[in-house]
């Protein structure tokens, strides 16, 4: 451990396709954001923090209400700061009950993710947490090795840092599918640049996901065959994203941006679209990007696909490594195991992708530019880190 | 017959649903439209057209190519005008060797219909030739009593007219698919009011029916579950308009008008969707409006649904009548016998009305606020008929 501790950080998700139809036994595809939530480990000021509880399983009720009341969190606290300390304590008695105490520790968490946006924050949280957690009472190893910039861990380790990740997002979601954790941890490599835009309308993903259902009991002749249309956009994306760096080619890309096209058009169908959603589709529209919501609907986010420049379409073949458990299917079991996926995008068309940025700002909405299939639960050298994550996590 | 001789009608079509879906085998919904083709039929002057074709069947590519020949028309002719003539010639032939020769006769035609818009504006035309014909050579009564404004053919006499004005739609189209001159001879009762608009895009329907299959056989998965849930649109729609007379309500409408939403999703996703239906839609709908496409696509023509009123729903009751079968699915066999279709809607909603057509105006559009569900094949005495129509009759 350096003098900055254990840097430990994990990816948020984002859904590609089959946010909703997921709800209905369909398959979803969810990949890895090139947003991250860091956390650095350090040992603690000698304060340490000793329950143990017999026969540790998944959070029970009775055991999170204990929690609660021993770190002043309101009975039904819905705040991400309350959630996150819950989890925190219960993952940190779990952990040691199961692998022997955690020592005293002192925890600092950052992230470029924002909160309640679909975009996996909570797992990306937990997910750091089970690492350095469980590094810290020496149940993973420390692949990190001097003069390393960064490491991953090996296969089995990466297993059960995922598994106490899915069950630090039992204690903030209550019922979580596992994906975002599986993202999380499994990450994939670099593949598609992505401008994700906030169109800062609220919604309740209830509500939405009510309204879905209630659509499908009114006209289920018209609504299931959709539902069965989105299954095999996902699996289509998916034998596309399979078979693009074993055979890279520019026809590749118009067909994620058709499936694109084609799944925002369903989403509108059963109901989740939103008039400030049509707007974000419109604007990338009139600049050649195709666009779509992702995650609940009815405003939130949208995800709009970049196309690669020709320069990174011909040095694609340099670019392609590989990479295990990339993309994380929501169907379960989750996560299909996905050959090899880099597709390394240069910067490309960036006078269109520029002007979209400025539309899309000029309707209220957020953007970032960012990739989908980072790489998951990493551990960096300080000196890997970009200054601004490393003062970040000095403050918190 | 009268001084003004014989007066028939006969209304043009509009698909509500399953426009595309139909060439590959599933329902579609095609309605009578309030806008009509007139023909007037008066005794010629002695010059008589008397020629015998020996077992008159369907049109054979040989008989057509003596008639071209005969009537001076290229034998590669597509323009309305020559495709017209060659039906003429070919009807009353056909109709001379059957039923006895077709006295001299002097014809005049005049439409509200625009050609070429995928609005049944050639059906009209052969079923208003084909009731001017066999009523001229005696095969059918003249139903129109002194006095009486309009009349209608008893049931039997409508098949007959119907089975002659499809074998005039097979000289005109080659393969049609005998919806079209099903509607116009059948008709429907007043039911929804609405706005058609032409978009003034050209396109071909060859070319969006070949993308349609090609996008089928790209993503069979994905795309076959589309055609069956617009299938099951154009399905519901009908038993929603076969419901509303019986028991109307204004539950009713909101259910066509999601109906409306879904399927031009739909045709979105099959790839027949433009920018100006797009515009058409957008435009519509910030007046509260639903638009979709109706036909071909590509351009074209939309249609919008224009709500019923307040005082239309009071008296909807009153409005109730019974006809004869009116809706045509098309479907094979065509005509599913529907039951009384009557909604008489009263001008509603009309400022709302007015901005949308100012707005699909400013936008280079042509408007037609009409109604859907209209009588079929009409005899009308000379004072039933609007002055413009008679005088575009004389012109003629």
């Amino acid at each position: 451990m350096s003098e900055h501790g254990l840097l430990v950080s994990a990816p948020g998700k984002v859904i590609l396709h089959g946010e909703h139809a997921v709800v209905h036994g369909k398959a979803a595809l969810a990949v890895a954001l090139g947003l991250r939530t860091f956390l650095r480990l350090r040992p603690g000021g000698g304060e340490r923090l000793r329950i143990h509880l017999p026969g540790v399983g998944p959070p029970s009720v009775e055991q999170l209400d204990v929690l609660k009341e021993f770190a002043g969190i309101a009975a039904d606290a819905s705040a991400p700061d309350s959630l996150a300390v819950l989890a925190f304590l219960y993952m940190c008695l779990a952990i040691s009950a199961k692998y022997g105490d955690v020592p005293s520790v002192d925890i600092a968490v950052w992230s470029e993710l924002p909160t309640g946006a679909g975009l996996g924050s909570s797992a990306a949280y937990t997910v750091c947490l089970a690492a350095a957690l469980l590094h810290a009472c020496r149940a993973i190893s420390c692949p990190l090795k001097d003069g390393e910039a960064t490491a991953r861990w090996p296969e089995e380790e990466m297993t059960l840092i995922n598994s106490w990740a899915f069950q630090g997002e039992r204690v903030i979601h209550g019922n979580p599918s596992g994906v975002d954790n599986a993202v999380g941890t499994w990450g994939m490599v670099p593949t598609l640049r992505i401008l994700l835009t906030n169109t800062k309308v609220p919604r309740s993903t209830k509500v939405l996901v009510a309204g879905v259902k209630e659509k499908i009991l009114k006209f289920p002749a018209i609504m299931n065959p959709v539902l069965d249309s989105i299954d095999a956009i996902s699996q289509e994306c998916q034998s596309v994203l399979e078979a693009m760096p074993t055979n890279p080619s520019p026809e590749y890309y118009p067909i994620l941006e058709e499936l694109f096209d084609i799944n925002q058009h369903h989403l509108n169908v059963i109901g989740v679209g939103h008039p400030s959603l049509d707007r974000l589709c419109r604007v990338t529209a009139s600049h050649g990007l195709h666009s779509k919501l992702t995650g609940a609907g009815g405003g939130g986010c949208g995800i709009t696909l970049l196309p690669p420049g020709q320069c990174s379409l011909l040095t694609l073949h340099e670019a392609v490594r590989v990479q295990s458990p990339p993309l994380a299917a929501l169907s379960c079991p989750p996560a299909d195991s996905l050959a090899a996926l880099a597709f390394l995008l240069a910067d490309a068309t960036p006078l269109a992708v520029e002007a979209a940025k400025r539309d899309l700002c000029a309707c209220g909405f957020e953007c970032w530019e960012t990739d989908i299939g980072a790489p998951g639960v990493t551990l960096h050298s300080s000196s890997s880190l970009k200054a601004e994550v490393l003062h970040a996590l000095s403050e918190s």
